[in-house]
């Protein structure tokens, strides 16, 4: 099986690739944005893309949320949840600059403006790009793994300098023809409700009265006029199981929008 | 009175600000990044701070959210709301670079895949930086207003670019002592509740009890764990409301985590 992720090497995403790989011995190719992986992933150029799609930290990742809910028609079949350490990489002695992916910037930004106050900072596309150009120029410092150090030849300046001991992003395998298995312990919908008083209030009323236990909601924008959010919900169980079969027929009748994203086995590594 | 926006000049940060400003004859003063912005709120540098909070395409803006709700203790007292258009600026026939702030970015994401699939897109603090590093740079381009076109000397090569017709973003006055006025007439909270099954809808349940309308409702992590959220709601009607009082004091009750963030006047203004 050919499994895409998004590059370039040793970012966060090539490890959570890795991890999955090794379990199906599977062959990874490097993508260099989520809607070109998303798209292979549509296209069968890939059989499955690992999607990275929240950070305890930093939130829902925006572009793959909006992908799975608007811009493709893919099934997640898994999730991979990995512990993230952020470093302060850099081999100079003075640091004027920091390269970092804008994510990364967001988990650690006590820590950045307690040391590094008036420091630029420059948005990259990865934390690997990040090390690529801290690694070419004097004075400046990448913000990533310690993976990245070895990779790109950088010295670990500060260790774990992310805001918080509890740092986890989840990433999402997702396939086109993707079925659940029989090992699937959760899934993912997404659906919108219409702009009236109570609405969410009532759709949620059908998870308790079908006695579903939600592990997740998320909000987005519905991307038609301020004030109207689609909603990423996750439950306990599978979507073959009839009462929940029962319960998102029902979401699907009473939204204008919906979707199931898949149902897959939860990943309880403890992380 | 004096009011703090995010600059540089030029920005729709600035445009919002200009607005707030001339209804009541106030003076502006830029800042360099919202942490410093809702700093100088805190510790009445400024009297008040124009925060940028959402985006209809894009969503919250997440630095912000987690300013109100965690790292400082200002009062909403006002909303601005802003028709954003942005567009592709240039001098240079072939476009061979695209600077902008990640927001931009991702409010034109088609049509940015559709024209300039390959062109590499540098991130910058500010729509203004973009359009100032655009001027400077053969090849160039940022992504922005077209005010920074005459600001910075810039032409439009492509007007509107953004990929729906209704791209606004919403602006919250905020103010360390703010008080609601006798015209407030929406007012936002932000609550967790616990990790157990329902708890969300029994939260909701309460507005409900109360019939109480609510207009928003987004979801940020709580920076603990993953799957822990905190909850950013807008209601109809002022805190001081007694039916509104009660309500509120209940959700405080069953919430581990509680803030009125203020009382203020709904932008009707038809954006």
């Amino acid at each position: 099986m050919k499994i895409g992720y998004l590059g370039p090497d040793g970012t966060f995403s090539h490890t959570a690739a890795l991890r999955f790989a090794k379990e199906g011995n599977h062959e990874t190719v490097q993508y260099q944005s989520i809607p070109e992986l998303a798209a292979a992933a549509q296209n069968l150029s890939v059989d499955a893309a690992v999607l990275p799609i929240e950070n305890s930290l930093e939130g829902g990742v925006n572009t793959t949320l909006d992908c799975l809910a608007f811009d493709c028609d893919l099934k997640i079949t898994g999730e991979i949840l990995l512990q993230v350490h952020q470093n302060l990489l850099s081999n100079s002695e003075k640091i004027i600059k920091i390269y970092s992916h804008p994510q990364p910037v967001g988990q650690c930004g006590r820590y950045l403006a307690k040391n590094f106050p008036s420091v630029p900072i420059v948005f990259t596309n990865s934390t690997a790009e990040a090390a690529i150009l801290a690694q070419k120029e004097e004075g400046a410092a990448a913000i990533g793994s310690d993976t990245l150090a070895d990779i790109y030849g950088l010295k670990i300046v500060a260790k774990d300098i992310e805001d918080a001991n509890t740092n986890t992003t989840r990433f999402v395998v997702a396939q086109r023809d993707g079925k659940p298995d029989a090992l699937a312990d959760k899934t993912s919908i997404v659906f919108s409700v219409s702009d009236t008083p109570g609405a969410l209030f009532k759709m949620l009323s059908v998870f308790d009265i079908f006695e579903i236990n939600l592990v997740k909601i998320e909000s987005r924008p519905a991307k038609t006029v301020l004030g109207e959010y689609i909603f990423f919900v996750d439950i306990s169980g599978s979507a073959e199981n009839d009462n929940i079969k029962m319960a998102l027929e029902t979401v699907r009748y009473k939204s204008t929008f919906f979707k199931v994203l898949g149902s897959y086995k939860e990943d309880k590594s403890g992380v």
